[in-house]
């Protein structure tokens, strides 16, 4: 079968870990009847995606397209799709594939496949649903991806704010539901972190009627972290402040991606409580086992959330108005960007690459 | 109001981390009407009380009178005593009082209590029901005990091996229940160390359901430890059988009390795990964040259990009859036990003193 489709494709990529991004053209596999293809329109940068262009230099790895934050308009879909057709807005986050037959697929945790799941870049397609090729993501003007792993979204959430929702916005999101969020015994919540994740996470949070205590290194922050729904905002570095607030607190999630004491984070926990790590921290973490045993309070992570949480997540967002702050920018910011979010000193938003509407200057501007 | 009973009592206690125990005598404190004095008739060695007395050589703790695994005969109850009666078999564990009043202590788990639990022996006396000195443990003939910190006893059960119920099992139970062993999801459940806690661990994990994999150190144990119910022992020293056993546990108990890699236990759980850290381990442990967050799979401790589970675990053990394997020895063999459990060449049974009936006998030795 063929879709008849125009599959070519203009995208960003990274060549090597030093230089700036590239721009490149390719042309994105055939859809098969279960297929959508879409234009996108936005594409969020995420932390991960730092972390995948500049963190490990090993040559094999390269070229990376990152970008796993993406909003679009279908164009065109196969014969078995069911739930999206042509002009439907679409959302696709960091899977595009998985084995879709183990248990916890079963149960929609996609994100823990068995047999390992498909990332939307950098991932090895071996399910059979996402191509041939390591997958490229979406810094880039079209997709081609199975519609399991598109999320319907409604019309009245504004487009440039679904990307961070897929992976910003679920990350923080499956956390706060796994470990109950707002139940009689977890309404304590802090959010350590004041980036992307960290602004969703106060957020989601507050609407699931916890009382957020916000913790943040830099103490400019305060005032934002305030304004999206913090009661209480502390800056780590207020030794006094971290003492005062020590068992204070039922569920803390943990956005911070750079290497951090963590025991400083586990002793705000109460007795039962729980630290979910979110950030891809290569550095081991000293942990002291003592204070877990006087407490029976653990350690955890957690990776972003599969499809049915994903698509929940969307119509919660968009029933409640609960909008990631977002910067729309001109993709010839990309390399600015990358700087800004490897400094620390990232703001609580999440910039969102124009792609619909900058790509093509983007392109024309670097083969000059 | 004053009992009218002999108080004395003979104990073994420690003056300094390195020399053999000592013999001595002292008086219990003036029970109150919510009291209880009994004579100890066994008290198990449970690992803490070689942490307490031989891994800090700080002198102003000195001296120590462990034991927190005790068993025993009513002598005498104040008047709003209500559970107990003279005769009545009664065991006493970790505690002896907490504040009673905290939400910890309201939902009995006086083990975490806001304003701290007192523990048997080295505790302070800070909520009014311990006497007014730093507290002495079942190493001794006669103890006071408020009747809250008191379990009834039936007398089907074998006074011997109460104690080690009493923290050993308590400890491994406790976690067994909260981390819900034996439900849907958590059918497949690890062992890790097969001492005191581990033996406990393997028998009460079977009795709620679970398949049981036991992980040692030991090659010598292996048999034993089939025979305690493991339907799995795996000699951790073994890295194909421990690849092989990769993401396979819903649940870890991990009793081992010395420094030890975390992470390879880690490595055993499936999506959703949680390893459970029982020992005393001082030395920070090196965790790598990364495989939590790809298998939303955490680490945790627990201390012993509250009074109600402690309670709880009596009547359980009674009917089913789940008996820790004991080897009563006389009071005299007290240092070279101490040196096998510091060896870590520790069997798969708990050592429990003969008080009634060797006290005497080692305090006249040690005074000739």
């Amino acid at each position: 079968m063929s879709s008849g489709m125009d599959l070519s494709a203009k995208g960003i990529h990274a060549t090597n870990a030093k230089g700036p991004f590239e721009a490149t053209s390719f042309t994105r596999h055939q859809p098969g009847p279960k297929d959508v293809v879409l234009s996108v329109k936005y594409c969020g940068v995420c932390h991960s995606d730092v972390h995948a262009a500049k963190d490990d230099p090993s040559p094999e790895k390269f070229p990376v397209m990152p970008g796993h934050e993406i909003a679009g308009v279908v164009d065109w879909v196969g014969s078995e799709v069911t739930k999206l057709k042509p002009g439907d807005h679409v959302g696709v986050g960091c899977m595009v594939d998985s084995c879709l037959d183990c248990e916890f697929c079963k149960l929609s945790n996609e994100q823990y496949c068995a047999n390992g799941c498909t990332m939307t870049y950098g991932g090895e397609p071996k399910h059979g649903r996402a191509g041939s090729e390591t997958t490229r993501g979406g810094y880039s003007t079209k997709m081609v991806v199975t519609e399991h792993f598109c999320v319907k979204v409604p019309k009245d959430l504004p487009l440039e704010v679904v990307g961070p929702i897929l992976c910003a916005g679920v990350t923080v999101f499956d956390p706060l539901v796994h470990w109950k969020a707002g139940s009689e015994h977890v309404k304590h919540v802090g959010i350590a972190g004041g980036g992307g994740l960290g602004h969703m996470g106060i957020k989601l949070a507050k609407s699931l009627g916890c009382e957020v205590t916000a913790i943040t290194s830099s103490p400019k922050k305060v005032d934002a972290l305030r304004e999206l729904g913090a009661s209480r905002v502390i800056v780590s570095s207020d030794e006094g402040a971290m003492k005062g607030a020590a068992k204070s607190l039922d569920l803390i999630i943990n956005t911070i991606s750079a290497p951090h004491d963590i025991m400083m984070y586990h002793a705000l926990l109460r007795p039962n409580g729980t630290l979910v790590q979110l950030g891809l921290v290569g550095k081991p973490h000293s942990v002291c086992q003592v204070p877990m045993l006087m407490s029976r309070a653990g350690i955890s992570g957690s990776l972003i959330a599969g499809m049915k949480a994903t698509q929940e997540l969307i119509e919660i967002c968009t029933r409640d108005k609960i909008w990631p702050s977002v910067e729309v920018v001109h993709c010839n910011q990309i390399d600015r960007i990358y700087d800004e979010l490897m400094s620390k000193s990232s703001m609580p938003k999440r910039y969102v690459l124009d792609v619909a509407n900058t790509m093509d200057e983007y392109c024309s501007q670097k083969q000059q």
